[in-house]
């Protein structure tokens, strides 16, 4: 069975596990080492053909067939680091037409397997975001009839290992990332999926277009509910949509990361266990701290400011935020990814504003030169409009935005916030009058935003800070803080914020504090929003909401 | 007073925030608009006139000073993004000697004010981690001895703006990192710090050994405790160690994150929010979840392995870790940064120490390189030893290391942990016989490790798993994972976890799971063995342990 290897027989012998500090140190083994060596492996030798006897047992098939060896489950001590076998494996999505006639070795998941007779079948290996479609066929070599009883026998997403020829066929291949079939020589299971699965990859991975184009001629497929996805999401990630979401994710968090770098920023990490709540108002959650009550940071917020007194001139910090919130929105949820700016500023918080400016340009632009695969892959289940933004962002103050809201016809308070439903419409007048999805909207009222935030030297009834929407929805909220611990204990006051609570932090502004400012994002706001998704859950690995905490 | 632009007069005119979206939208003003900011522009005129009146009433030296307007404190409407000036700004770090008669404005701290006579003072002015001299002597074009008087009465670490010429001191200068001077021409205090600061700065910076020296010559310097440094860790923070030793941080979190990337791994982020316990056993922070038990992750395993199980094939995760233990130890924190690494396998958990290999030693070949002055700062404060570690990492069994321990006469349980002496000790015969303070300790005994560990194909009383150790301390800890549900289960249940509680986890590995291993590492311990720091206080901004939620 598949103890022998699949790949060439022609390899450096196994390494041991015991033999690896002798290899790898380039000592050479002692009497006592090599004596202990031998037995060990004449140990392994007797242990090797029991095993192959009781996997020979369990296939009856397997004994009256010459080609037995090339297929077989996998056994337990083949995976479990028995030796170093020297071969060589090939990613799926390298298979490409120039590999035609050789032979490759890969290892994915049987996404579907197809019988056509009792003499051939075809399987669709997937490995991440590629697909291969493989084919077996009865020939004399090496695959019998047996085999492909064994592999149409299969569970939809075992994991396989497939030896293999290369070949290109005349048509190209519908249904599969590469342009290539692998002739089946050997086939292996690694590991065994259950075969009910809850959920299956295809009817997950379907588009609303395609379900409602089949309803039309008759067909019926399964529409799969975001709770079944979210219960079941190790099955639900393996959707080529959700490869890529996550992918993008990453992506995002690579040049917030290097852009920042670039700039003089300095990454940190701040604790998310304090005493108190991090910015007084909204909700927390709250825990005992061997004994002392203590809460879960709503934002790095006093952190980040702390650093830049700390001397660190630009910070920045990706982390967990935790609000207890009771949304049951599409865009909020209880715990987040924070992406978190501060800076000092030498006299406007407008040197905040193109910092956003140049960093999110800079992230657009490079999501749709490298990431090209991935948005195709959520736009075939999830179809969008790229994202409209100008090389220079727009920047609105408040003021202008109610009127432009007013001359729409919508009344807004103009010491007020924006809701939900104004911000959709002003991000709609600007797509008209402007040509962008994306804007700042500058000079807010500074009832409407925390303590910390800066007056107008002109008009205390305003703030120097801004919200940043995309496609209509607010995704970024900055400012520049006030740095004067006399101000900043009056604004705390005036907020209804008990300043005792927050004196550590006040205090940090006693010692030599510079002008700054700074501004917040949510990663998964703005994998949303880039991508046009409905729902904040689509862009959370395993989100957590007020009703769900599992898996 | 400094309300008058203090670098030079012939800039672009200052935008108002109001003309924000005209300015950059590219629109022309209406009529309407233009009315209004020229009744704007006069109300800032008459409010300017009455700050500059009030400014000057505050200070009668003032008044009788012809250079009146070279000095003073910045009025606070105009750190309040009142306009930006298009003054430019020199940083510190860049003042080389090519500027030399080169007019310069540089923001930083005042670090030392040291008084000469009424007519001459020194300043030495800090930013980030550069310092530079800067002079102040009485001349007939700008500088007044009134003016000196103000300077010399400024508090140490207060904010100031300077206006100088560049200028190169015969001899090297010592005690500042920059081997130029600056004539002062202007000077504002744009932020005063206190008076009588809670930490000297200098007494901060201070190595032991300096302090040593100093009391042996009769002089006493004060030493500033752990504690202190932690209550006032804004001031704390700014030394040049301290700004050394998060810098660095940045630094490894930056290679861990290029180097995976680079290797095909995708970054996640999975919650921190869970039900029940995340691995059982060691302590952990509970929590109410809207009315449902919940806890703080004691780390991302079980969710990093799920999203093998979903497709990812190799990820890695930066992340909050939280442990509740009541460790009082140098190298225990009750919250740290997780670096977690999990990834497919194809066979063998060397698989993995591979990625441990490639990855510290790329790691520590670029903090060598790209990091010496950030090494050189923590090195005069905390002197230490560069670390020694091999082109290719040395992998020892734990077998071979309890039998060089028992040849040192150090006798350990050959089926039960190291302790933290044996670790010690075994780190010193390592170095001793291999000259590498790197290495990695396979094999570990299953009763030791976490019940989720692959047990030895061949002894299951060892497992595919590793501890990985620099100067003799444990920093990583990796292995192979069971990825079979069946022995995941009975697994649990030999390490007496309830199965029921992890039911979804197992749950996870039924749908298809790969073989799979990966490690942990915690970003402070990297941080601190690399830089031989005897604290992990040391390398955690703002610390968590047993006693310490604040600030």
């Amino acid at each position: 069975m598949a103890s022998t290897d699949p790949a060439t027989a022609s390899q450096p012998p196994p390494l041991t596990a015991d033999g690896v500090a002798d290899e790898l140190a380039g000592t050479t083994l002692s009497k006592k080492q090599a004596k202990k060596l031998a037995k060990k492996e004449a140990k392994e030798d007797r242990k090797q053909q029991s095993s192959a006897s009781t996997a020979a047992g369990r296939d009856n098939l397997a004994e009256a067939d010459p080609f037995a060896t090339n297929y077989g489950d996998v056994l337990v001590e083949e995976i479990q680091s028995k030796a170093i076998s020297g071969r060589e494996w090939t990613e799926i999505s390298a298979l490409e037409t120039q590999h035609s006639g050789q032979s490759v070795l890969i290892r994915g998941v049987a996404q579907t397997i197809r019988p056509v007779s009792k003499k051939m079948a075809f399987l669709v290996l997937r490995q991440y975001m590629s697909t291969v479609q493989c084919v077996l066929s009865v020939d004399k070599e090496s695959v019998s009839p047996q085999m492909v009883k064994f592999a149409t026998a299969l569970s939809k997403e075992s994991i396989v290992d497939i030896q293999g020829i290369v070949s290109v066929p005349k048509d190209p291949i519908k249904g599969t990332t590469q342009q290539v079939e692998v002739q089946i020589k050997k086939l292996y299971c690694v590991n065994r999926s259950v075969p009910n699965l809850p959920i299956n990859i295809e009817d997950a991975a379907r588009s609303e277009k395609e379900i409602e184009k089949a309803e039309q001629t008759g067909e019926q497929f399964v529409r799969v509910g975001q709770d079944t996805r979210l219960n079941y999401r190790v099955l639900d990630i393996r959707t080529p949509a959700n490869q890529a979401i996550f992918r993008i994710q990453c992506h995002v968090e690579d040049v917030f990361r290097r852009f920042l770098r670039s700039e003089g920023f300095v990454g940190i990490h701040t604790p998310k266990l304090i005493a108190g709540s991090s910015e007084g108002g909204a909700a927390v959650f709250k825990l005992d701290y061997k004994g002392q009550p203590a809460c879960l940071a709503q934002s790095p917020q006093l952190y980040k400011q702390m650093a830049i007194c700390g001397g660190f001139g630009r910070v920045f910090e990706v982390g967990s935020v935790f609000r207890a919130e009771d949304s049951y929105t599409h865009r909020h949820l209880c715990e987040f990814v924070g992406l978190d700016v501060e800076m000092e500023i030498k006299e406007h918080y407008f040197e905040v504003c193109d910092i956003v400016d140049h960093l999110f340009v800079a992230m657009f632009d490079d999501l749709n030169e490298n990431c090209k695969t991935e948005l195709d892959g959520i736009n075939k289940q999830y179809p969008f409009e790229p994202l409209k933004y100008l090389r220079k962002t727009l920047r609105l103050n408040f003021q202008e935005g109610i009127q432009m809201l007013k001359e729409a016809g919508v009344e807004v308070d103009p010491l007020g916030d924006l809701n939900t439903e104004a911000e959709r419409k002003l991000g709609r007048l600007v797509r008209e009058k402007y040509d962008t999805d994306f804007y700042i909207l500058c000079r807010y009222p500074l009832a409407v935003r925390p303590f910390y935030t800066m007056p107008c030297y002109d008009d205390p009834a305003y703030s120097n800070s801004f919200d940043v929407f995309i496609r209509g929805e607010e995704i970024i909220s900055g400012a520049q803080r006030v740095h004067l611990p006399e101000l900043l204990t009056t604004r705390a006051e005036a907020c209804g914020i008990e300043v005792k609570t927050i004196s550590s932090y006040i205090d940090s502004f006693r010692y030599g504090a510079p002008p700054h400012g700074g501004f917040g994002v949510g990663l998964e706001r703005v994998v949303m929003l880039f991508c046009a998704l409905n729902n904040i859950r689509k862009t959370s690995l395993f989100p957590r909401d007020p009703q769900r905490l599992v898996p």
